[in-house]
């Protein structure tokens, strides 16, 4: 049994620090805005008015916050956690962020005695909720192996994937290759119908073959019906297509579609969609070829 | 038992004949070059020194060769099936070629009499040796039920898709999602391996989640390992897309990913690796990003 | 004084023919339409009702039609140049199309003694009723010379660029420049306008760089006000930008910015602005970044 | 006659500071490297060893440095610009940096009393010397006025484009422009040299038309000469298009040929070419058109 600090409990924090307080641990979790802690102490966790005060005696800290900045605000900040937490606690950030913040947070806490993990996680709400998330590791070995219990209850796969950063750059690439994806099934289906094709049948033919994917299958019947409820909203891959191009500018490597493609999902965000799925990205095809009404 | 007219023993045709000789049918095989000629009647089928000499009695003509000038050539020519053909013959044409050109032999075959349907396939040599080929198939509905039996001996799959030159603008859609995605991956890979990531690893979580697919299962082990044997060429994506850009180009349809990947496919094939299967496409994105040997 | 048949008296070949007869030539007009016929009449000509009519007496044959296929028609069919016209003649075709197209007419022409010079055209209409086009020819040394002297009469610039195709392979390189230069200079109007920058102020200063170009000094201010009347149309340089693409895939030329630029084009078609000047691209882009009215 | 200190002297920034001292103006420079600041004392002004000495007791203050986490650490630390200067000291940047840091060094001026103009320049080394830059200005109306008299010394063409970060915006437009250009003459040349095109007829045509360009008639013959000696360096123009894409995805402002000619400004950089002429661009369109020997 240990003390859990959670920092972030919104839709993807809420239910992973609740699988934890299932599992026998005492956690104390801290939110921007009360409610969120509230519900958390209703769950069976304690309540913490402050990122200090969470973090002050816990031996793991967890973070799930929006972004970079976020993290380097509850880490760095005077009274965050690199400042307030006992030397040797283990942190585990389970935000999408920059790999190359989550390798200067981790210098960072090295300097104070903390180890820190990064632990991305996909598999969105769902997942969260049934703790069948996949978690893309990042860090020392022995940081990851005291990591992994914690992970394992949240997570229905936990992979260690390399050093610091690895795990963001794993998401990273998670996400280039499902928004390139959706984009080319899209451009794909849109021919299709432009053709007079049976969707329906094609896309079995398709999924069939080298063409298949997940994407496929998950999404292709959602577009070809134009119901995109999300699902992993535009406006959270337009934020993580921020994260790609900028990682793969920092390490030197070329991604000519994916650069392309995060122009088509900002462009399809800037159009009003960034609440819809991102397999709206077909809306933006169809708006490119004259047809459909939406977009 | 029908008598079939085979035109075109190249890889895919002479193991596509041979099944149908095997089914009992009676093969009268026709080829530019003799050698595949008598490699079919040692296989049991009979030889033609031409187009005309092999359809004359016909009841089914299949065809499979290169590109549509050469369906065009064989259907259209002087000596060439429409010409010399019985009324009522069934036309299969098998080769991969631009639905449009599609659509135009379906109209000079009607004007003939001659039931054309388009069934180009996927599943390469292997497929159509092992007789596993996926066919997608437009046409008539009952010219479609009339072309099952004998594409049911070469396929696993056949899938009536639509109209004629809906099966083209299938494959067309397969091959444009099938380059799209060689490319993501590479990009991906790439960018894994510049910041250090255990690729496996990582391959393995990425499989897992949203951004799994075919194309990862089955090429990303080769990608890792650098081995580029076919495999399905980059010569033959190249022309495969060239048709999905006039395909799309002459539905108005937008493609930008594809039209993208199409020019990347090309500068694969100029810088010399045309022999080298599909998913070299990650010597070019090693090219520019300043990284490895051999493009 | 010579026999000048002009084959397509369209709103570029009328002008281009009138400046002919102006010149003292004997011109014989054909034109699938008769009332362009009859214009030509009045304008001092003579009509005829058939390309074969026309070029029958002709020391020089000169084509300006709509694209490539129009070319074949003329100069290939039963009745058409090369079969009627008499050995010697040189045939000026000033049509826009694909380089090999001209390559294969030329060649066609040899063969039975017509003398073939590519010489494209650039100016538009303004150009041609003022006979200052810029001319880009293709063709052998001596034909372009005996050519000379008669584009030197609807053109104010004539140039040797190469054998034959040259003239059409630079006049694909000026559409390939032109389209991609109004999209850059696009994108960049939408983003000092979304930044409250004063467009004008700055539309002088890039003027006066690196960044200065024509497109800037002809374009920039009917794109500010929103002011898109042809000018060259949207329709027109989608034509051209096909033969762009297919110019540098024949040739194994990777254009990777052409064939974005492409697409754009198209998708401006697609949805609808065919008839709006190419500057209208600025509407694209608008459109992709959720500003303006809907494109 | 002011008292100017002056921070960055280097390539740009010292014959700039030259220029101010020949107007007569007491001139006090400061670099991180000591020989700069050497050199500037016997051009005839005073050195200073620190950023807060040079600044104390200044009436304006010119900043040249690299980036904008440069201009961060000279203006808003400890030591630096906006702590040391007097209340109403005017703060010239002349730097190139992104356009949100501009606006946010302005509002951090404002809260020291510190009036902040950006005023970032295009014209090269070259420009420097002669005094013939050209100035974007961004700024409050009174501001810019009263740095104009100071920006007039260094430059040729100094223009108010709008408030601040404005000059910024109009530079990261001229970076995104010239940038496409010369990608754009980089197809058009590489495929005039494939087809066997006269280049240098085929330049003179296209700079006559609407493809015109200062690019073309500035770098059209060292291209077609492979000559590459900068000129500006693509390592720059590849830290100008980072600045670009930021400046577009703050704005929402889709730039699809800009995100794309970025991508291939990275590429040639990690290709070993960063201290070539941008105009090298040439030889990653050679290479991925198979073709020249460097890239």
């Amino acid at each position: 049994m240990s003390t859990i600090a959670f920092i972030g409990l919104g839709i993807m924090g809420a239910p992973m620090a609740g699988h934890l307080i299932d599992a026998g641990h005492d956690v104390v979790g801290h939110n921007r805005s009360r409610p969120a802690v509230d519900a958390l102490v209703e769950r069976g966790g304690r309540g913490a008015d402050s990122t200090a005060d969470a973090v002050r005696d816990a031996d793991v800290v967890i973070t799930m916050v929006p972004d970079g900045p976020d993290v380097e605000a509850v880490a760095l900040g005077d009274d965050g956690i690199y400042s307030c937490a006992k030397p040797g606690t283990l942190h585990v950030d389970c935000s999408t962020i920059r790999p190359d913040v989550t390798r200067a947070l981790a210098e960072a806490g090295a300097e104070r005695g903390i180890r820190v993990v990064d632990a991305p996680v996909s598999g969105g709400e769902a997942g969260a909720k049934e703790g069948t998330l996949s978690i893309m590791v990042g860090g020392a070995e022995d940081d990851v192996a005291a990591a992994r219990p914690y992970l394992e209850v949240v997570g229905g796969t936990v992979v260690h994937v390399g050093p610091a950063g690895a795990g963001q750059t794993v998401k990273a690439a998670n996400q280039l290759i499902v928004a390139g994806n959706i984009q080319l099934l899209a451009e794909a289906l849109v021919l299709l119908e432009a053709q007079g094709v049976d969707t329906a049948a094609a896309t079995e033919v398709l999924g069939g073959g080298l063409a298949g994917s997940t994407v496929l299958q998950r999404k292709a019947a959602g577009m070809r019906a134009r119901e995109f409820a999300p699902g992993f909203r535009i406006d959270l891959h337009h934020k993580d297509m921020g994260i790609v191009t900028a990682a793969a500018r920092e390490a030197g490597v070329a991604i000519p579609l994916g650069a392309h493609v995060a122009q088509l999902v900002g462009a399809l965000r800037a159009m009003g969609h960034g609440d819809l799925d991102h397999s709206a990205l077909l809306l933006l095809v169809e708006q490119l070829s004259g047809r459909g009404e939406r977009a």
